[in-house]
């Protein structure tokens, strides 16, 4: 089943979407809004299926054409955001940037924020930035979207309480993050509101693909229309989400509507380099920092940028048959204009 | 005005407090949750003020006797959840229980982390613990709502926002904290759900207690019936709540029913020495982790214990008549059992 939220009041209203993404029909008198389903999974679902499985036929009242652009992200805010960094050449990456080095504990206790989940962006809202010295950055992302979730569950368990999968991209300001990590409190400023893909799928529409609490996917990144990444999602994640699940919920109870998300998918070369770009035959990469640090790393000095106001970013995955399964997260940089 | 949230529902049922917090009435015909009244705050804020008036008159239709205990959290649950750290006498004792220096920075940069939000204890409600070796401590705070916030508003700006004022217990896991912060990203395991006083108020109940976006009163925390604390909320606040809430919406809008914390409420001794417990003649303290400090300056070595099962906090404020202003958080830790 594939679900979306109308861009339409501060939780969205919830909509249907067929699975070729083509054609949407409402919910509400169902459930009004996406949170609400997820209150509720066990009794709303099998009905919201139903109507899933009739817009499929061309059957389903009241169906209309969907347009990706009047969508928000499926929820357009949540109680809890929580988002893992479960790609750990990412990691090496990044910390290598900051002369860092990874503790070997990295590879068994999975790294976690708590991200703010007041005011997501529209899968295709601009970004706003205050400068462009603060070193803006996209990281082309999973998450899921959980039930409620018992305290102190097991990553068995916890996989009974992922309901949904989509995409997301959780702009960040590197220039601002080694000074926050450096007062030891983690992320604040340095992760503004980050933005998800307008579909949000059940696990069963991934089909062979969802494996092992897995996506065995790549995720499509593009800058300014050109390629820029297709990391394989399914591999190198190293912490998968039932047990990202479980680590949230380690010492506390989760509310439905919980989002946790995997990190920014990342794939070392085969021979365990840290990956090349595309024009150099490698997958690349759904984030700046890392090009950036292996641009270092052969080169000595980082040559791409990161944005600049007017730069667009689009993140989306494709099924083995090309489909897009989730529509595409498409958000340009533009300077913040005080109101 | 006083309200409150009847422990009904995710997100309570709101009803007006009277000032003497012996009586309640209803409000859901203005505003179901206290979110709701927060989203539309210029709206809903005066019909509920004049409902307040008849109560603390007594005409107030359909008034009724209120049971404390019967309250949630004011927000039961919030989609965002800030904590500073501003009592920078805290931050000193807690990071040289840890052996680390505190930077220079710390005194024009607040130390803020964020929270989840998704699932607040209710102000009577056990706290769940899965072991005592986790070094379960509570954090006496106070805390403010805010309405939507813009981005990047200065502190003058910030101060409008500021809608209401509770007190907090941030629940802290002291053995889980060195761990986490080591790793990088701040809190997660280590700050379960926390608690809030039953009843949030606007500021101008506070009166002259409320200055320079301050609460200039003691907050008072008892451990299993002793007084234990009793430190002044607002000369040692190095940061007042504009400037929270001005730090964390500096790169990204806040949504209607954020929560922004002050951190645990400190004082160091007029000598500028760490602070006294409450039998040597000092304030005490709001949490646990400072007295384990202060006794190991003092005499070489921690004796007061965390908390075991069976313990109880209660964190409660008085006006300068010694009437209650929040009601009182008032928790005891048991042991969690899985369901």
């Amino acid at each position: 089943m594939k679900l979306a939220s109308l861009n339409n009041g501060r939780d969205g209203e919830l909509v249907i979407v067929s699975r070729d993404l083509t054609r949407a029909v409402h919910a509400t008198d169902i459930a009004a809004t996406l949170q609400q389903a997820t209150e509720d999974w066990d009794t709303l679902s099998p009905k919201l299926e139903a109507r899933y499985a009739e817009l499929n036929e061309g059957k389903a009242e009241g169906a209309f054409d969907l347009e990706q652009n009047t969508l928000h992200s499926p929820l357009p805010r949540t109680y809890h955001w929580a988002d893992g960094s479960a790609y750990l050449n990412h990691v090496q990456l990044v910390r290598q940037a900051r002369n860092a080095e990874m503790p070997e504990t990295f590879w068994t206790d999975p790294l976690m924020y708590q991200g703010g989940g007041d005011k997501f962006l529209a899968p295709t809202e601009d970004i706003e930035a205050i400068s462009e010295e603060h070193g803006i950055d996209f990281e082309g992302e999973i998450a899921v979207i959980t039930d409620d979730v018992p305290m102190a569950v097991t990553p068995e368990q916890a996989a009974d309480h992922i309901k949904l999968v989509m995409l997301v991209n959780d702009v960040s300001l590197r220039g601002l993050i080694p000074g926050e990590l450096a007062k030891g409190f983690g992320f604040f400023q340095a992760k503004p509101a980050s933005a998800f893909s307008p579909i949000a799928v059940t696990p069963d529409e991934l089909g062979d693909a969802w494996q092992d609490g897995k996506v065995h996917l790549p995720l499509t990144v593009h800058l300014n229309g050109e390629k820029f990444g297709e990391p394989e999602a399914g591999p190198d994640m190293i912490f998968n989400f039932p047990q990202l699940v479980a680590h949230a919920a380690r010492t506390r109870y989760l509310g439905a509507g919980a989002v946790v998300g995997s990190g920014t998918v990342s794939n070392p070369d085969p021979d365990g380099g840290p990956g090349k770009p595309v024009a150099e035959g490698g997958v690349g990469y759904s984030c700046l920092a890392e090009v950036r640090m292996v641009e270092k790393i052969l080169h000595g000095d980082s040559k791409t940028p990161f944005m600049h106001f007017g730069d667009r970013v689009r993140i989306e995955m494709f099924d083995r048959e090309g489909k897009s399964i989730f529509g595409a997260i498409d958000q340009q940089v533009v300077k913040y204009q005080p109101e």
